[in-house]
């Protein structure tokens, strides 16, 4: 059976000034770089967190903020298994942050003892991919369960991200997942995007994308 | 070691009308009952659909509306092996709908032909939950790998659930799943939200749910 396609739009109103240039200068400037982590709700952020960042903390000094609608569950996790300076920002609702939202909350923060920022974003595949948050780069994470077609679904979120990993490798053995059409989709919204595969608990592929990132990180702040 | 919370807020503009209302009674007049489905991406919207609708199918005449930002991979899933009226929505980038949105996404569809419509809303957890549809009934999904602790984290999509079916409960063997933490956490926002337990692959629970969605379309068409 065959099925109409609609088109519907609602207007959107956006702002458009240069705070997130501004964000990036001052960061730079401070020799600090911004990795900006989007993924699905329970795609495995926090957990990748937990094992990529004490990698990168034998070489950088790093800052985490946390940003939920609501709730403290990762922050909480954070500062307590990896003793880093943690910062649960609140979007009062919002499914995004902007750059303004990260500089009001960089009020709170000591920049002057971090070279790394990672703001876990809300977890959410569409609307943190429509704002430039200031970040040196966008990590996008999608999990084995969520299925090889997201790519397809959700362009802009893979069309921004500079790299993207696929989490949760263990659950090959009870989800189907084609690596190829996820390489084909993901390289059809970005030629230019590195994909990893890794499993946060075991530490499978951990190493590569902290080699990867430590690479990108070394050539803004050196 | 603690952390500090900070709130940072967008200033969002919102519409206030009564379009939602106007298609509910619509609907009504016409006795079409409105379900609205929500969830994250990949957490099986659309295979709980293929278990679902052929047991509601036996009592009913059903259409779905497919919504996304891009492509059409579960229209085509849902035409080809449902052989459903079934329209595709395509939002331009929006991360959710409006009644206002559905009602034009309407005019494609023949409503004299269905007394069930399902909307497969935008696969996001955050922003659809802000939108009446103008659904007579909002049914949330939450798949076991995404964790028992989303309600704590998303509490507006838990919060205007009439119901909520936890899914891929055949993956509990390799994921951890506090049935008693989430249901905890789902009371938390909405002390009557009906819970249940499926696998759409298997068919588990779901004539439970057929059932429970059997009642409440009843009690608005007859």
């Amino acid at each position: 059976m065959d099925f109409s396609v609609v088109e519907v739009k609602e207007d959107v109103i956006r702002r458009n000034d240069d705070t997130e240039d501004k964000l990036r200068a001052r960061l730079k400037d401070k020799k600090i770089f911004f990795l900006n982590l989007m993924a699905s709700p329970g795609s495995g952020k926090t957990t990748l967190l937990l094992a990529l960042l004490p990698k990168l903390a034998e070489k950088y000094r790093i800052g985490v903020l946390e940003a939920d609608i609501d709730g403290a569950v990762d922050a909480a996790t954070i500062a307590t298994k990896l003793g880093l300076q943690t910062l649960q920002i609140h979007t009062g609702g919002a499914c995004h942050l902007t750059a303004q939202m990260v500089e009001d909350a960089l009020e709170e923060f000591d920049t002057d003892k971090v070279d790394l920022i990672v703001l876990e974003n809300i977890g959410n595949l569409v609307c943190p991919a429509e704002f430039d948050t200031g970040a040196n780069m966008n990590l996008v994470l999608l999990s084995v369960p969520e299925g090889d077609d997201k790519p397809l679904k959700y362009p802009l979120m893979f069309q921004v991200a500079s790299a993207v990993a696929v989490t949760k490798l263990d659950t090959l053995e009870v989800f189907d997942f084609d690596f190829d059409a996820f390489e084909k989709g993901v390289k059809k919204r970005n030629k230019d995007a590195d994909i990893f595969k890794v499993c946060s608990l075991s530490g499978e592929g951990i190493d590569e994308l902290a080699s990867f990132l430590e690479r990108k990180i070394d050539s803004q702040i050196k």
